[in-house]
């Protein structure tokens, strides 16, 4: 059994980690902190856990996070990385599920997160932990930087088309809808249900964080600059994320998309093309660590439209942070993931 | 024109009022406070009121509530009580939509409400303002205690069993189910659709405000103590309270609850009693001042079941509160009040 | 007082026409059809009615329609052209909320709805009845198409970039999102609370009836061809549109779009453009017959996005057939729909 | 491996059987029918299922049922009872999540159900699948009756109270509320996302067939007869039940209630019973076969208030029929069934 740290199991992707883990048959979870909840039970906080995790949570200061074999970081932006290096020199692994590690290029991390890093030079050595993106170099890797969630249902969507160059690379349209689980459980009005309810918005249009890291990776996959309108909306459900993706095909009449999707997945347990024709919802993906696809080619044009859906929770954090895991340490990848989605 | 102020406009009560007066052909709305929001726009913060409102939030502390004719209290617990007084110094009347005027008895209060009352004197003078119990009281106060949402649902729906003595007083049971809009627009994690949406639970079973506040009423109308259980649950709804009640007959098997209630009712604009069998819901009161009742005897049983449900905000607050106004200032009673429900 | 007509008044169009209806000082609302339901009360089946519509269904093949002033029509595709002509032989004017009349040229219209038209002949008369693109025409004709929802939010959105030859004509997107109430009454799995609930879905992405009722208006507007991908999605809510409006700018950098919309929406009573930077939400025009829009210029890119949101069963459907019955019948234009969204 | 079939997967206690058993480690399921989707793919209307089960519907009638060890029926009412006797004869063990085989009483059945039934000489030897209740005797059936999802949330709330006699019988109340996922997955008006979201209602005030299921065991339970009102609520939600269950204390102050209910769930894998005070969630149990149980005793007052939650489509339904099943086959009783809760 390998002994796993979580720093921070107090918001969404903390207890989702924890209920993930909690039936994983290879893992022990030894510590669970939290500096605001130290000394209280973890399923006070979690009652789903009652019975599943008989842990309180603990200062996470404590060295005994260096005893774990791995550890999660399931924190604001900006935490991990004031850890991360003495973590590696003692020889444990860490998955950051924040964004401290996820942009290479460390002024447009400051520019977008609004702060200076605490450890560039571990920028480089990090590891984007998309595993159908990099599976050999997380098997690899001491220190994973989990995707964002927008950022994966987006990636996995346009990947087929991005590397086999069949789009317009300048004019890449992301229109992402999530559930509101993505932002996460501080106390702030605009997410109480009496204001998100009942209603549907977009925000960020002048800007999102996760474009930059969507633009990083489409760009090193197509070995070109790309051009990505990113438009975030928010939605009155609590998991789910929706990316409706619009680009203009450059390829013959003779390439066949379905085929190109399906082919590119065959070998992936957690991407599933869908039939032609197909929409997917949100709800086919609920809780699983799932990511479904349908590729349509628009009638009398030649505008391409890919629907990506995802659990923002699972396959946009704590699942992916566990496949990665169960890489990093030499599972079997889909180790205490293969649930079906919950439905209805 | 009679000249209106909203002391803390900016939560859901204080919004409500807004929306209701924005088309009231007889008042002008003349100041609207708020501390921590002066200078800003109204309809900055409440978007559906653009257009409707072209006014800036003041100082609460401004002189200039004392020239208004009537004066709504929006706020917390505890802050009417404290600039009431001067108020009716100055002859403008006031409506609080709190809770300082609502309990008779100061030692009650206190203890329900955690805080000494800045105006113990005023208590006996404050009228109820339930215009189906007290309407002539209403017409002629100086100072109006509006109802709590959910002692108007339960009141509504016990008044005639009660007032006739047709049941045992000494165990009804109010199971009550509310929207989250009740719980205001206070950042709490608890409201968040994260945490209360696709969800359902009882709270404070162990005693609630709104009990004595209901109790007192009921002791009044029956000339006896009564006995009653109050259970709140949380609805993943915005707006809406729906009671269910029960009760046992005392009454002989040939007094008719149908033909009862509906005479009970008869005169009153805002009560509507349903025909024998149907079952309220609260979306045929949303957005509407108008409280709807169904009554059922149980077969084979002295069970008697009253279901009640009104929209929080406006039976249950602002709209009850326009009700009063309009009593108070001579108005017709209906004044902007009278929309169907909104449906679907 | 003019007589009304409403045929087939037992879906959300229909309640919604009996809700702003029935505070109309200017109109009698004489007949309510329905095949189904006839001799049934009205409020029986909407419940939000009681106290405010006093009428029985009735049969749609009675005479007494041609008795009304204007009839109209909130039925299926395909019904109002079969009753049409007879009514405004007898000078009975129609508002048709179906489609029968919205698309100009008949083969487009018989593609898209399956039918062969009933008549024609009218196709030329009907005036699309968007007032605030033709405002003058709708208050003379005798035959209006009322706008079907999508093509409402989407349009108003557009018309100041394609009137004013602003934008790459032949490659605008349109990701839009509907509550579902705009799927209809109809018992269908799909559209269950158990289904649609807690889930987001894109539909028709190969082509859905709205994109050429669109397509033709902007041509229209252009005086030119339009390329417009039209993508719906629908929303777990009752009500709300939102429409996400993609386009190419093709203006010079001194083109100031913000004023741009203020100044073409400036005389508008149901249009409202938001301030710069602003996001509209769906819940800020609930109820109301508001369209709200934001546009947004994406930095250091070409990229326009324009937000649009409406109430599709108000602005969408009913509150602006009530808008077009006022022009036509010479009334105020704003008369029954100047109420605030009911937020929250 | 035992084959295992499920006749009627179609409706939502069929797909949450599939999504419960798919990854059961000791049964395969060998036949899944549907008379209307004979030949079709089930992956294809549960897309949560594709990669899980690779079967299609296939015709009910077949002999193949036979064959399996063990048949679950996810039918409506009346039609397990027909095809029962022949299973048996088979020596296929037979699980009915229907109503077919709960009540003992054949002429309460048939009022109830409105049929006659097919096989009343079956109803002494049906077991009443709730382990809790009854474990030895589901251990060695052959026909297992799984209990109604309100009943079981009802009867697992009340019996240590009604087992050790401490509460007037003759009048207790269950005020219940459903997710709407009990209603099944039938095309209906009622159900519709546009007409039972954003509300709530009471409905079968006058009376549902889960009292007299209710009754029954209560009686047995207490040895004496049971006075039951039971209110059913339908929430707009997709799954779960809350039951708040009121009765009167008949016992002496001495008795802990807390220690009592402890005591009596002690060995229970599936039911929790909360810390003094609490008050259960219905996400605390969403997906998961717990039920979440709080006793309160109300202050200065001999009233008990319980509050039980189960997920209605899992404890309710699927779940407990799998816990049937492994006690049945000789399984660990909680086999494929301890997931934590999905939560948020």
């Amino acid at each position: 059994m390998k002994k796993i740290g979580i720093v921070g199991a107090t918001g969404y992707t903390g207890v989702e980690l924890l209920r993930l883990l909690a039936t994983h048959p290879e893992v022990e979870i030894s510590y669970v902190t939290s500096r605001s909840n130290q000394g209280s039970r973890v399923d006070a906080m979690f009652p789903n856990l009652r019975g599943f995790i008989d842990l309180e949570f603990s200062d996470p200061s404590s060295d005994a996070l260096a005893e774990c074999d791995l550890v999660f970081f399931a924190t604001p932006n900006g935490v991990a990385m004031k850890h991360v290096p003495a973590l590696l020199e003692a020889d444990t692994r860490v998955i950051d599920l924040a964004a401290d590690f996820r942009i290479k290029d460390v002024d447009v991390w400051s520019k977008w997160y609004g702060m200076t890093h605490a450890c560039p030079e571990l920028l480089e050595e990090a590891v984007y932990g998309m595993p159908e993106l990099n599976r050999a170099q997380v098997k690899d890797a001491r220190l994973v930087a989990n995707p964002g969630c927008y950022p994966t249902a987006v990636t996995l969507g346009l990947m087929p088309l991005v590397k086999n160059d069949l789009i317009d690379r300048s004019s890449i349209i992301a229109d992402t809808k999530s559930g509101i689980s993505g932002a996460g459980k501080q106390a702030n009005v605009a997410n109480l249900l009496s204001e998100a309810g009942e209603s549907f918005k977009a925000y960020a249009v002048q800007g999102h964080r996760h474009q930059p890291e969507i633009a990083q990776t489409l760009s090193l996959l197509s070995g070109n600059p790309i051009g990505l309108t990113f438009v975030p909306h928010l939605l009155p459900i609590i998991r789910g994320i929706h990316a409706t993706l619009y680009s203009k095909s450059t390829a013959s009449e003779t390439v066949d998309l379905q085929t190109l999707y399906e082919k590119a997945y065959d070998n992936e347990a957690f991407v599933d093309v869908l039939p032609a024709g197909f929409h997917p919802e949100t709800r086919a993906v609920k809780s699983s660590n799932m990511c479904r696809i349908a590729v349509h080619k628009i009638p009398e044009s030649d505008q391409i439209v890919v629907l990506s859906v995802i659990d923002n929770l699972v396959k946009g954090a704590a699942g992916q942070a566990v496949q990665n895991m169960n890489l990093m340490l030499g599972f079997d990848e889909t180790t205490a993931l293969m649930q079906p989605a919950l439905l209805p």
